[in-house]
């Protein structure tokens, strides 16, 4: 670390460039809990403009609602109300929740790295700014023998403020609605069981039965309460993470503000460089959504990436340090099994996780079996301690179609299942990683199988990409297999961005494979018939019909793109108002020449039932 | 037209920008016919380097196939020994073909604008380059009561050399492969008969049933036989088409070229601004690929707009100027019936399709049936003098998921099986349009009506986007229900670029438009387990797997795009040799580890049998 690194010069550091805006016609608004008077449930609320443009003759519509109220995951950021700095942190509005249910006290067993410098090579480049001093606080653990987890809660029937929080953030209701807004089509959910409307109480139930995680470390109470379940809306995760040979810890904190802004609902924090720790801090401190990490990354470090040195106190020591900073939830590659190994030898690409591959050679190389299974009690003990939920890691997982579907997947599955079962015993929250590359026609055996042998336990899926050959486009061909896999019940998305298999993503590829994967959630939330999941579709195609332009922009998943797009092809002073679009032109608009068929329709009261004789015979 | 604007400054305004080199590491390679020795098929092959670069001391690997051969819609654009010169338009390859057949003759009554100046307004700015003069070649029909139909041919037993032509393309055959290449997963393909090879008398059975069509208008002699069907690998289109208030001819040509280098199978005019018949010529007479048109887009052109002012005769003329040109297939939305069009009022986005609405509003107005419906006989007639196809359009296609698979869309469809059948009384070859707006869950059922309906006809649809909310990114909802629509069974994909609803495409749109949908396309051929179609993907996994950069990049979909994404991000020096990428860094990637896995297990011969005591019991 860097003494001098502090001081005036930080401020440029850590600028957050354009990313704190309000969305185009967007506002803030907070939805009080009943149960919790205390709750405040963000969401966006954008503006309609309300009025029927179609036709000069016709009044404004008062049937058009004014806002739609949509789940907002962007966090204080775009409140112009919220001030905020990220050297001091968001609010910590869970506290006061954590501390009143008495199950916790100061965490004094601290690890080396809160007490000031962290563990650090001398590569000059790499050394970043020290979270401040004066911005810590001191971490909380479940005092000795008590468990802090939602699961432990709702087990015993408790309703959380977490969860009211996420029973009203889930229904996505604003003001009353247009009787147009509110048609959906019924959806095929699969034997899920999503109810009309999500109470707080079937938010307990769900958890209760370990069907729903609620990913919230009682040491990261900057984060907004949100629910990872197959009866729940898809959510979808982006990865972070600097690495050796590029990338800052100002880009990192940066790009989560950055992936939230457009809906990423958790990130990961997938460090492998320098300065882990510190980079961790920085975004724990500033993400109102859910972190995830990959604790082995960082473990591994510490043996100076010698896989075969890596030690279960070294690991151990690790998730506690992580544990204590915050981190919600970790991929744990518990079942990598020693026995499975060879199972991948004849693979065509072996085995991709890291994760996986690490302890395969650790496996291999002490002929022992993979500790963090012969621990894993153990982890339990440690998870449950600070309510971090198990991110089950499909360590064997496919890296080609070739291999998709294959023995050593399929064994380590059933081993996450038997893993699932010993954390419900301990009462930690589980979800289970899946693949990877699957073929379409593959994609369900593989929720069937989890279903099965998981206990619904919620999935987490990378994907799946549907084929090997578009590197550049993986975005694509993951979000593809991820609607699909969505459709069938998986309940979080990770995202993969258009420079997967080739680098690191930039700002731009982020959001790309944010919106991405948004596109995938959300085409599996109508699929579902999640309700209300249709309400946008239904603003948006209103106001595309009516030339609503400024409506339709300003309802599209990445408005800045439609503006952006929308005004650079129409003429620039009829662009906004045009009652038609540069597609067809002035004349050919089909949605205009439909208005016309519908006024004449309604003007000569039309009763077109007259049958005309058909051409051929029907088809018997 | 504008006689002064011939002559040397005309070599400016149709530059080809970097649209014709060879894709990289590739070379155009043309395989014989049996049947027809004078068939020549275009491939592209794609050098590996074959070598094993895992380790430094594995000797190359002599089974990876040198070269991998891949289907090919470039055309002679990316053959560097064909000399190009779009003002003299590609050779008529297949015109010994159709003179050999005996049925034709030269088309005597030609349209006007045949003979000199086309129908045009004075908007200078509109007018083009009229294509020269004596590169045209006077149009062909069949003999007065012949058919020229590839359908007619296929019933009658005979094999085209259309027919072998397809066959040896399909297959994808080049040099023998290297065993992993051909493993290939068994795929779900929903009753489709897709053999593990296609013969030339597979495509004629195929095209005999009406399961296929082979678009090939006489007068389209330049084209480059191509099949559409269920059997066979999904195609994809890409719409061309400038509109009154944007783009150019120079702008459409070169789109056509670079479209068709992405893999664009087949291209649509659908030009509606000035000068249709003129930008037509020029695709028409450099495009490899069948173009198809929707007449009516001229056709009411011709009435300045005025759609009740539309009628058969003009209509016809309009169809026979385009038949004479050598449009491949139509567009023709005889399923708008006047008892439908009411079934629409009530949707939230009424009548979306350009031609639907223009046919509803005619029906409307006159009070009279539409009149290509009552006139379809005589379009039959038409169509089988020139061999082009039908591709019966969806007017009342849903233009929101509110709208989805509702009465009007279906009653439509039932109307479009009807028409099939009195197509194929003609020997005329038919293909269905379909939608559209659809939810992910909705999607097999238009597969499975269709199907039934329209007595397998091959459909031919747009998407389906699986949302309403992303626009700027509707190729991508669109690519992900094409590739379930495609796996279902749909035969060509129409694209759709991110700019869909918002503006008009430009060269990068429709690179993103057309690479998107080559992925869902190749998706849903591996779902459905077409032969080889798993080759690439094997070829490309292999590459990575061996840290063989430059073969990975090659084999994408898109290289240039992954060459640059790669080589930006990577260290320059060693981005092309790397053992690792800039996602973990040197220590950390996953495929480094696990050759050190497999290398270790291959040394110490490890047996990892032995079973761990699980920490649970199993699920009963």
């Amino acid at each position: 670390m860097a003494p001098d690194n502090t001081g005036s010069d930080k401020d440029r550091s850590l600028d957050l460039r354009g990313t704190t805006e309000p969305l185009p016609a967007s506002r803030k608004v907070y939805i009080r809990g009943r149960l919790h008077p205390d709750i405040r449930v963000p969401m966006r609320e954008i503006k309609l403009t309300g009025t029927n443009e179609g036709t000069s003759d016709t009044p404004p519509d008062p049937g058009s609602a004014p806002w739609i109220t949509v789940y907002d995951t962007s966090g204080p950021y775009t409140d112009p109300d919220a001030s905020v700095d990220v050297r001091l942190g968001l609010p910590p509005h869970r506290l006061d929740w954590i501390l009143a249910r008495g199950d916790v006290e100061n965490d004094v067993d601290l690890k080396e790295e809160f007490h000031g410098h962290a563990s650090r090579t001398s590569m000059p480049d790499a050394v970043v700014e020290r979270f401040p001093e004066e911005s810590r606080r001191l971490p909380l653990r479940g005092k000795y023998g008590s468990c802090v987890t939602q699961l432990h809660y709702a087990r015993r029937g408790v309703i959380t403020p977490e969860m009211e929080f996420i029973a009203l953030r889930e229904n996505q209701r604003g003001e009353e609605l247009a009787s147009f807004l509110t048609v959906q089509h019924a959806g095929e959910n699969f034997g899920a069981a999503i109810p009309r409307e999500i109470t707080p109480e079937f938010v307990r139930d769900e958890v209760a039965r370990g069907r729903a995680i609620i990913p919230a470390n009682i040491n990261h109470p900057e984060s907004e309460p949100m629910i990872i379940g197959r009866n729940f809306l898809v959510k979808i995760n982006a990865n972070l993470g600097n690495s050796a040979i590029s990338s800052s810890i100002e880009e990192e904190v940066d790009k989560m503000i950055w992936s939230i802004r457009w809906g990423a609902d958790t990130v990961m924090d997938l460090s492998t460089g320098e300065d882990i720790h510190e980079t961790r801090e920085w975004i724990l401190r500033n993400a109102p959504v859910p972190v995830g990490t990959v604790p082995i990354y960082q473990a591994v470090e510490k043996v100076e990436g010698v896989a075969e040195e890596l030690t279960w106190e070294i690991y151990r020591d690790t998730l506690i340090e992580q544990a204590q900073q915050g981190v919600d939830y970790f991929t744990i590659h518990a079942g990598v099994l020693r026995r499975y190994v060879p199972m991948t030898a004849k693979r065509l690409t072996g085995i991709v996780s890291r994760g996986g591959s690490i302890l395969a050679k650790w496996c291999l190389t002490h002929r022992q079996e993979n500790f963090l299974y012969t621990h894993f009690e153990e982890l339990c003990e440690i998870l449950r301690t600070y309510d971090i939920a198990f991110s089950l890691g499909d360590g064997l997982r496919p890296g080609s179609i070739a291999d998709a579907n294959d023995e050593a997947q399929f064994a380590e599955l059933e081993t996450l299942g038997e893993l699932t079962r010993v954390a419900w015993k301990h009462d930690v929250q589980v979800m289970i990683e899946g693949p990877g590359h699957i073929p379409l026609h593959m994609i369900k055996e593989n929720m069937d199988r989890q279903l099965e042998l998981c206990g619904e336990a919620p999935f987490y899926t990378l994907g799946p990409l549907t084929t090997d050959i578009a590197p550049g486009y993986d975005h694509i061909t993951s979000a593809m297999g991820g609607a699909l896999i969505g459709w069938y019940g998986t309940a979080m998305l990770c995202y993969v961005t258009p420079k997967e298999h080739l680098g690191l993503p930039d700002r731009q590829d982020v959001r790309e494979g944010v919106i991405a994967h948004k596109i995938a959630a959300h085409a599996a939330d109508l699929a579902k018939g999640h309700p209300g999941a249709q309400q946008r579709d239904n603003a948006l195609s209103h106001a595309r019909f009516e030339f609503r332009w400024e409506d339709q922009l300003n309802l599209s998943l990445d408005p800045e793109k439609a503006h952006a797009y929308h005004d650079g092809t129409m003429l620039q002073e009829d662009a906004r108002t045009a009652h038609f679009c540069s597609m067809c032109g002035p004349k050919f608009c089909s949605m205009k020449i439909t208005r016309d068929v519908r006024d004449y329709a309604a003007k000569e009261g039309v009763s077109e039932r007259a049958s005309t004789k058909p051409l051929a015979e029907p088809r018997p």
